[in-house]
């Protein structure tokens, strides 16, 4: 406890990030707004356009903002690290990704425009940051995040050029190009980050039974927004309406297969919470890349009691297992709520479109992608040319694109992570808010505190 | 504390949940989404009328999992519980609401239509569900709560048929059909399960002051979605505009009038946060019988402020007399905000027929039934041939069915909950998480244990 | 902890409570609801304005009732008082405030009509309570807080009439009349209250580490939707599109430049949760006053980054040395979160005037004034006949008169406060919930009672 923080290092966050912010102010002398009236032709279009929008926009605000922040703090003594910590990589990736789509795609007479959509999609990738970071919660650093989300934010891009634009993969809901790609991502910088050296479980790792509600609260933010976040940039009219029903469907049904298998798995046929907090989502995980379609609800279901089920089996098999042969490291399990349901997701997007009747009107695939780019006019009439067969094969390449291009760059921005100057927090104090927060009433020193908990602890210590 | 939870009743959730989202997933075949575009003549429409009732639907999600949720994790050591057997129940009970609905009514050529307006009915079933557990929260198992909520649904929608579209009444945010019918049945199950027994007061039962912070959130967020709960089914235009500002207003009259009321009734002029909890709700419980029709404000504010009223003389007068007299337990005290409120709204729904002026416009009483038929059209032009006595009558009535038939039926259904592969809980391991959550950090014997309370509770026993 | 509260206080509130809302009741006999479909021409439009201001509504009411509430939460002892308190301040300054604008400004043909815009402007004079609050939290009693309300409802409304109407100062998001007026309201009512004493540190005023997670929570729900809030009353359309981005961005940029700013001013580059729970938010306090103007993105960023600086600077330099000099309670730091930041808001507007370009169309700076009038009416074609010159002077004249009324005004009422009959609680109790409210399982004499950290801090001192 008594090992003081380097000096130096401690001024490199305010130091960077004033940086950043001083050039975020330089790039938007370029910006404007777009005025929607000066495309449509009166107010009451640009004020309806309006309505449709930002309801959603406000509820996938609520979720990354709120919601992923309480379901992150499931730490006892890291709580306020992990919501501030969600909280400034989302403002921090969001400018960095606006920053960087003005540079790449919407340079139009020396100006770039800025609506609620593009607001959108730059949040969109900070999603991707938000969730990779996952991986590492806890033993690392703000200096060091801020460097993984500088790294993710331009590779997600170009992920995404490469895999909507490039290849017209069709995936409305961000399953193969944000939660895909960001899992691979956060594992890949896990990895090289802490490299071979088995993580013995940390003594303030364990959450306490009190502190388990309110992750459960922000998992139920996400579960209720999640519908929002999937068809915020859908085509309005049926195709919306669909991806908002096909995700409330397969949401329910995650909820209750993940009761099911949690029970089934442990032994007394108690509930984990952990696996709740997650098992509840991978439903929206994975329906994301076919929300749009035109499923029938039993496929809906089915997808979305089997990521459940995928989810669950992955924490209680497949994250020791990595952990014992890989050294893997993966504190929120990210892999199981977004590597494994992603990966079921675009596989049944692959399916849903051999088995798609032939007939049916080329609309009902049409979509926007994150980006603001329009897949389907890529993808020509239904399919193009390319036919029922070769979109299939396109998701399955889409994902490969998507794992194997986040692996690379993982290992990379992991690399970069291990530079000494970031500040890599010491092993006896990872996991704790004392690290980087005055918590006022507790003394520098923190011994028998202002409070209750860690006098309890104390005294359990000395009695 | 050592008691072993019986090896097979464990297994049991498991599997019946299994079965049952089987036996949807089956039925699902048969289900496909309604694509509104096929009504409507194009998409921008379908747009609109998605704008209008999505962000309400949400409100109400919001308010059933979120708000519902918390505010039910009053009880020290069953926040978990609580929190996760509402989110659990509502998936259920929602599913099983869309099988039998999509059986009884919906069956157009061999196949069953699926749409925001459906789910939103289906979850109307499942609050009844939410309600009647109050009463019994903390002595049951999921087990019991599932068979509860299997038996609750398919009486309230024969129920919910019999009052709004055999009787006609008028009843658009589900005073009767909802609130009074599934506060009886609630307190029915109650007294067939737990019998004549009067049970002790609990040594886990009483609230610690840190805990009564979550349980005033969730009573705020019930509060400000209120109005959408009651609104989203509403006729669009001046009666859906008409039943916010009524909700509103009874709700602000509720709040305020609950504090009146608490300090008032409490010796030391102190205000209970249980009073608060739920008086400032009365008000929104018993409005929904005449939120859409032309009531003056001023009988808005009296509704609300009278049933405040009411709730808190409940909670200080009416439990503790039935908890004497009947041995009747309400865990929650869903009769003070469920039931009296209820009966209270119905009555002024009576009055507010009989004093309306009789040149209003039939439009003003239009409504939607929450199971998506036209109540109006069963009324006739204004209140048809029956005239405003007899549609006053006929709400008396659709009271007393709501009354009698829950009573009825719970009697049935607490009988059923008696049995004992169900998983009873033993009465020391009541209203405790690590009955149903494997929490990490803690033994299977909760001794000196992770927790910073739980270690101090251990150490205050041993000091 | 003895001091037995004095008996016939206790029974004040609830009397002047009852009497308040008894008052309301009558009063309300003159009102009837707005029914819009009188002025529009079908149901169609009605529901499509409905849709377009209820979700912004309702974003602003879960702000205010639950974003505030838990926002104000942050003392270890206090958090029921300040969410409760929070939320019967909320509805009595509503009331009070439809009151006062029906009598004043809405009276036509003998009657008062209300819709949702009234209530929105009511629920605005309504914010200016709840923000002077939190310059007396914690040391006041409800009694005291309600005769608080009742003086600065009437004044708000006179100063904003003043402000917007005659001196046709530009205001959209209440920068000058809600925030300014607030602060500096709040300040002198605490002033004359506490008279020249300094207050020692309170032992109950520290807060815990582990209470700090609800109002970052609360941070984080207001960060969310203060566009809604800042948007709400503003012209659909360009004007709203562009207030919205405007408050996104200077927000966005608060919560980057806090973290920047906190971290640099503590001297290990820790970051205070109490400047990230202020500070993030002073982008949308400062941007009110210029969020619907055809500001430059740069310009945002920039009023956004300042005014978060300006706002940790006070926390830092200005608080202490404010209490030390004028001993000048802040128990909140309002003067930082809302007088600052408010300041440089209005000196922006007016500065945001004198750049804007000539040919520029007036459109752009057309605005609906919080009480409903029209103030670019007021104002002419642009400027009218004032120029831009002339607006900006407005702007500082208006900015002039919310302090100096405020200050009057505040110190009026602060000396009324002063009454013995108001229950101004003993300087042991201050800062506990349990003077307020009836915590169960805790005895009158709070000994080592039934909550974990009670008994915790109790072993401390046994131990």
């Amino acid at each position: 406890m008594a090992v003081p923080p380097p000096a130096r290092p401690r001024r490199l966050l305010p130091l960077c990030l004033g940086l950043f912010q001083g050039a975020v102010l330089l790039f938007s002398l370029f910006v404007t707004y777009d005025e929607p009236s000066a495309r449509a032709e009166d107010d009451n279009l640009v004020a309806n356009q309006l309505y449709g929008i930002f309801p959603l926009f406000q509820d996938t605000q609520v979720m990354l903002v709120v919601g992923l922040g309480l379901l992150l703090a499931f730490l006892p003594r890291y709580g306020l690290s992990a919501v501030a910590h969600n909280f400034l990589l989302l403002n921090f990736s969001t400018q960095w990704a606006l920053v960087l789509q003005g540079l790449l795609h919407h340079f139009h007479h020396g100006q770039v425009h800025l609506d609620l959509r593009n607001l959108l999609t730059a949040e969109f990738a900070a999603v991707t940051v938000l969730i990779s970071v996952g991986a590492v919660l806890g033993r690392t650093s703000p200096c060091q995040l801020l460097v993984m989300a500088a790294c993710e934010v331009p590779i997600y891009l170009a992920s995404e050029w490469a895999i909507i634009t490039r290849l017209g993969v069709l995936d409305a809901g961000g399953t193969i190009t944000i939660h895909v790609f960001s899992c691979y991502f956060g594992l890949s910088v896990s990895k090289a980050l802490f490299g071979a050296a088995r993580q013995p479980v940390h003594p303030k790792e364990t959450p306490m039974p009190r502190s388990d509600l309110l992750p459960l609260v922000g998992m139920l933010i996400l579960w209720v927004f999640w519908p929002s976040f999937v068809a915020v940039l859908c085509q309005p009219g049926d195709a919306q309406h669909r991806t908002i029903l096909n995700t409330l469907l397969a949401m329910s049904a995650s909820a209750v297969t993940t009761v099911v298998a949690s029970s089934l798995l442990e032994k007394d046929g108690k509930l984990s919470p952990g696996h709740l907090q997650n098992g509840s989502l991978a439903g929206g995980v994975a329906i994301g890349a076919v929300a749009d379609m035109a499923m029938l609800p039993v496929a809906t279901l089915a997808l979305g009691s089997l990521s459940a089920m995928v989810c669950v089996l992955g924490f209680r098999f497949l994250t020791p297992l990595l952990a014992r042969k890989l050294a893997l490291q993966d504190q929120c399990g990210i892999h199981n709520l977004h590597g494994l349901p992603g990966i079921l997701g675009a596989m049944a997007s692959a399916v849903a479109i051999l088995v798609a009747p032939e007939d049916t009107s080329g609309s009902h695939f049409s979509q926007v992608s994150p980006v603001g780019g329009n897949a389907s006019e890529a993808a020509g009439g239904r399919w193009g040319d390319r036919g029922a067969g070769g979109q299939a094969l396109c998701q399955a390449a889409g994902l490969a694109v998507a794992i194997g291009g986040s692996l690379l760059a993982g290992l990379l921005a992991g690399t970069a992570l291990r530079l000494p100057c970031l500040a890599w927090p010491p092993e006896q104090r990872c996991f704790d808010d004392s690290l980087y927060f005055k918590i006022r009433g507790q003394a520098e020193s923190p011994g028998p505190a202002g409070a209750a908990e860690e006098g309890a602890l104390a005294l359990k210590e000395r009695v």
